[in-house]
C-alpha cells in the first residue's frame, strides 16, 4: 500500500463501512425518472436536480438547482481546508436516457434491482452507470471525507447537468454566465470506462458528434398501396435508398468532405494501442457477433477511438403495428449520428450530410433536417501534473497502472468547459464495456462503484498535494 | 328512365325517403371499433359481427355470427320469392384498418362526422367506405325491398368477413366447410371504386398480394453507438441497404423470377385504357405530386392495374421517440408487400423475396420472415349474363354507361370464392380515388352511398329476370 492510501486509512475504512449506505443512496437516485429527452418526465427531472442539491447540502456544500431555459443545473461549492487549496470542479449529469425498448428489461427500468454477477453484485436500472452511478462515486468520496475529517482536502465545485442525454442546449450559455463561479484548477469527469474490471483508465481522446434527424416527405397523405403502389414515390423506399448511400463498399462514409480534416493517427500510437492487448473476440462475442464491420484497413479499437463513423440510430415510417396494413406512408424518418475525431468541424460535417441527402433526393420528395447535437472531438493533455497525480492515485487503489485510452463516446461538456471556462478535464470513469449503457438492463458492478469511491478519495488527497 | 327503374319506383322512393335513416345506421356501424389486426380490439370486432347479424335478422334474414379460430363470420340467408329464383351471394367485410396515424385525423376516427363536401355531404370515419359504407349499400337496398314489398326479388345469401384487413386466415377453411350453405349463382362484392363520381364501374381485374414482414437481427442487444459505432454491423443500416436493392434503376422489382409469369397486356387493351381518358395529373395532384414514379415504359394506369409492384408499407427500428438516443439497435423491421398480376404464383414470389434478401444479407446478420398474406391476382369474366344485367342496371341508375376497369387493390375473398365455391364475382363498388382508404380522414360521399343503394336495388331486380 502506498503512502497516499495509508494516509487515507480512516477515509477508506469509512467508505467500506458505509458501502451499503452508498448503494442505498444510489438506488434512491435511480428511482427518479429523470429522462431529459421526454417532456413528460420534466417534473421528475426537476425533482432529481433538487435531490442532488439536497445530497450536496447535507455534505456541507452550498448547493442549489439553478433554473435554465431547459432542465436545472445543479451547482455546489465546498470551501475546503484553506482559500489557497487547489480547486477541483466535478462535472456529471443527473439525466438519463429513455428506458425504451422497455419490454426488453428484466425488471422495471426505474426500480433498481441488485442481482448477483460474476463480479459479486450489480445494480440494474436506467442510469446505473450513465451517469448516476458514476456521479455517486465522487459524491460518496466527499461524504467519507466529511464524515471522518469534517472537511474536504481541496476546494471543490460540482456541476451536475440535466441535459447531457439531450444535446446539452443550456450548458454553454450557463457556463458563459458563470465563468467566475465555476473557476477551478482542473475538472474531473466520471462518465467514461475502465480498461477492464481490474484495470483503471484515464480517457484522453473523446469523439465528437453530429446527430441529425431526417424526414423524407412524399405524397401529401398516407395512401392505399393497392391504388397507388408502384405508381408513386414511396418515402420509406426512398429513405432506405438514401440511407444505403451513407457508406461505400469499403465501409467509408460518403458525405462530401467528411474525411478532409481527419488526421492520421501516428504509427507509434497505433503500435501502442496494439500492445494494449485489446480482446477483440471478447468484445464482439459479448454482443453475439463473430466479426467486426467498419472502415477497411482499421482495427476495431481504431474504428471506435480515432476514426469518424456514421450510424443510423432509429428509423420509422408507415405502419409499425402488428400484422399488415397496406399503406404507402406520406413520410419516413431516420435518426442518424456521426462520431467525429480531432479537427473535424461538426458544422461542416452537418452541411455535408445535408448536401449528400439533398443531392440524391427524388425530385418528388422533400427532406427536412433537425439537428439534435453538434460538437467536436476532444483531446486531453497527457503531460499535466493533475493527470500524473490522478494516475498515481488510481494505481494505488487498484494495484495496477491506469491505462491512457480513447473512447468512441462523446461528452460535449468537456469541450465547453475547455473553451468557455479554460479548464482541462480529467476523464476518470468506472464503467465497463458490458454495462448496457443506453440499452435495456443497464447495470453498474458494485465493485466498480466501491473502487470508484475509493479512487475519488485517493485522487482528491493527491490533488491536495499539488499546491 | 328505363323499364327496370320505373318498375322500381316504389323501392327507389323508399330509399330516398329513408336515406337519413340509412346514414344513421351507417354511423352506428362505424362507431364499432372492429380493427381486426389488433388483438386489443377483439371484443369490439366480435360485437360488430353481432351487430351486422342483428341488422340482417331485422330484414327477415336467418342470420348468425359464426365463430371461427379468428374473428366471427356473419352468415345470413333470405328465402326470396320462390325456391327457383336466382340466388345471389353478397360478400363484404365488417372489419377495418387501424386508425393510426391517429394524430392526422381531423376528428376521432371512430366517431363518424358528417361534413360538407363539393359533392354535398360526406361521412368521415375509419371504415366509411372500406368496407362498412359499401356493405350498407346492399343492406339498405335489401331493407327498401323488405319495407315496400315484404320480400326480396331473388334468393339472397350474405357473407361478411371480419378478417379482410388481416389476411383472411379463416376464410378458406370456412368456405370449405360451408360449400352447400353458401352455394349461389353469382357473388356480388362491393369493395371497389367507381370510375368517377358520376360514372359507375365494374372491376374485372384485381391484383394479388404477398405481404411479408422481415426483421434483420445483428448484435444480441442494443448498443451504445459511441462505444460500438463504426465497428459492428448496424441492423438499421443493413435493412436500409437491403430495401434499397428491391428496385433497379428502371423501377423494376429485382426479386428472382418476379416477372417470369407476368403476361404482357395486349396492345388493344392498352389502347382501350388510353381511351378511358384517365386524368393522370388530377390523380397525382390530389396527393400532392407532380409526377408518377414506377416501372419504366408503363403509364400510371398500367402500373396500378396490370404490372406487379413492391412497396415498403412500414419500417421501424432503434430509437423512435423525440430527440436523440445514441443507440445501435439489435434489430430492425420492415413490412413489405408485392401486388401481383395474373399468372404470378404468390408462393413463388414469396420464395423469391426470401432468396433475394438472404443472398444479400451481411454474414453477421440474421433475417426472419413472417408472411401476412399470399394470394393470386384475379380476372373476372366479362361476357356473363350477370355482368350484362349488372351493367344495364348501373347504366339505368346513373344515366351513364358503367366502365369495365382494373384495380391495383386485392380482394383475396374473390379468388377463394371462385376456387372453393366455384362462383364468379361481380365487383361493383362505389368508392372514389380520394376516399383516403387505409389513411387518416377516410370518407364516403353520401351521394355515393345513395347511388350505391339505388344501384344494388336495380341490380337485384335485374338479376331476378335472369332465370
Amino acid at each position: 500500500m502506498s503512502e497516499t492510501t495509508s494516509r487515507l486509512d480512516d477515509v477508506m475504512q469509512r467508505i467500506d463501512a458505509d458501502f451499503e449506505g452508498s448503494v442505498d443512496r444510489l438506488c434512491e437516485l435511480l428511482r427518479i425518472e429523470s429522462v431529459s429527452t421526454d417532456p413528460g418526465h420534466d417534473q421528475q427531472t426537476a425533482a432529481c436536480a433538487e435531490h442532488c442539491a439536497g445530497m450536496l447540502e447535507a455534505m456541507g456544500f452550498e448547493a442549489e438547482a439553478v433554473e435554465t431555459p431547459g432542465h436545472p443545473m445543479v451547482v455546489a461549492e465546498h470551501a475546503g481546508p484553506t482559500e489557497d487549496a487547489p480547486c477541483i470542479l466535478y462535472y456529471g449529469h443527473y439525466d438519463v436516457q429513455p428506458a425504451d425498448p422497455i419490454e426488453l428489461w428484466d425488471h422495471e427500468a426505474f426500480d433498481p434491482v441488485l442481482t448477483d454477477s460474476e463480479h459479486g453484485r450489480r445494480v440494474v436500472a436506467r442510469g446505473a452507470v450513465d451517469d448516476k452511478g458514476q456521479v455517486m462515486t465522487f459524491l460518496e468520496a466527499f461524504r467519507a471525507f466529511k464524515e471522518t475529517r469534517g472537511s474536504l482536502p481541496c476546494r471543490v465545485k460540482v456541476l451536475l447537468e440535466g441535459e447531457e442525454e439531450s444535446g446539452s442546449p443550456s450548458l454553454d450559455p450557463f457556463l458563459e454566465s458563470n465563468v467566475e463561479r465555476l473557476k477551478a484548477d482542473v475538472c474531473v469527469v466520471s462518465d467514461t470506462g475502465m480498461w477492464d474490471i481490474r484495470t483503471p483508465a484515464i480517457t484522453t481522446m473523446l469523439r465528437g458528434m453530429v446527430y441529425v434527424e431526417l424526414r423524407v416527405h412524399g405524397p401529401s397523405s398516407d395512401l392505399h398501396s393497392g391504388m397507388y403502389g408502384g405508381a408513386v414515390v414511396n418515402p420509406i423506399n426512398e429513405l432506405a435508398r438514401l440511407l444505403a448511400t451513407v457508406h461505400d463498399e469499403h465501409g467509408r462514409v460518403t458525405f462530401p468532405g467528411f474525411y478532409d480534416a481527419v488526421a492520421t493517427v501516428p504509427e507509434e500510437v497505433r503500435t501502442q494501442w496494439r500492445e494494449l492487448g485489446f480482446d477483440e473476440d471478447g468484445f464482439l462475442s459479448a454482443i453475439g457477433l463473430d466479426r467486426g464491420r467498419g472502415e477497411d484497413g482499421f482495427s476495431t479499437l481504431e474504428r471506435t477511438w480515432c476514426r469518424p463513423t456514421c450510424d443510423v440510430n432509429g428509423v420509422y415510417g408507415g405502419y409499425t403495428g402488428k400484422g399488415a396494413k397496406t399503406v404507402i406512408a406520406s413520410h419516413a424518418t431516420a435518426k442518424l449520428s456521426c462520431r467525429l475525431v480531432a479537427d473535424q468541424d461538426p458544422e461542416a460535417v452537418l452541411e455535408g450530410i445535408k448536401e449528400h441527402f439533398r443531392s440524391r433526393l427524388h425530385p418528388e420528395c422533400r427532406i427536412e433536417f433537425e439537428c439534435h447535437g453538434c460538437n467536436p472531438a476532444i483531446s486531453v493533455p497527457t503531460d499535466s501534473s493533475w493527470l500524473t497525480a490522478a494516475r498515481g492515485a488510481l494505481t494505488d487503489v487498484f494495484g495496477r497502472e491506469a491505462r491512457l485510452i480513447g473512447t468512441g463516446g462523446s461528452i460535449p461538456a468537456v469541450g465547453s468547459i475547455r473553451e468557455i471556462l479554460g479548464i482541462d478535464s480529467l476523464l476518470v470513469g468506472f464503467g465497463l464495456d458490458d454495462d448496457n449503457v443506453h440499452a435495456p438492463n443497464e447495470k453498474f458492478e458494485l465493485t466498480c462503484l466501491r473502487n470508484g469511491i475509493r479512487s475519488h478519495a485517493a485522487m482528491l488527497e493527491a490533488f491536495a498535494g499539488l499546491r
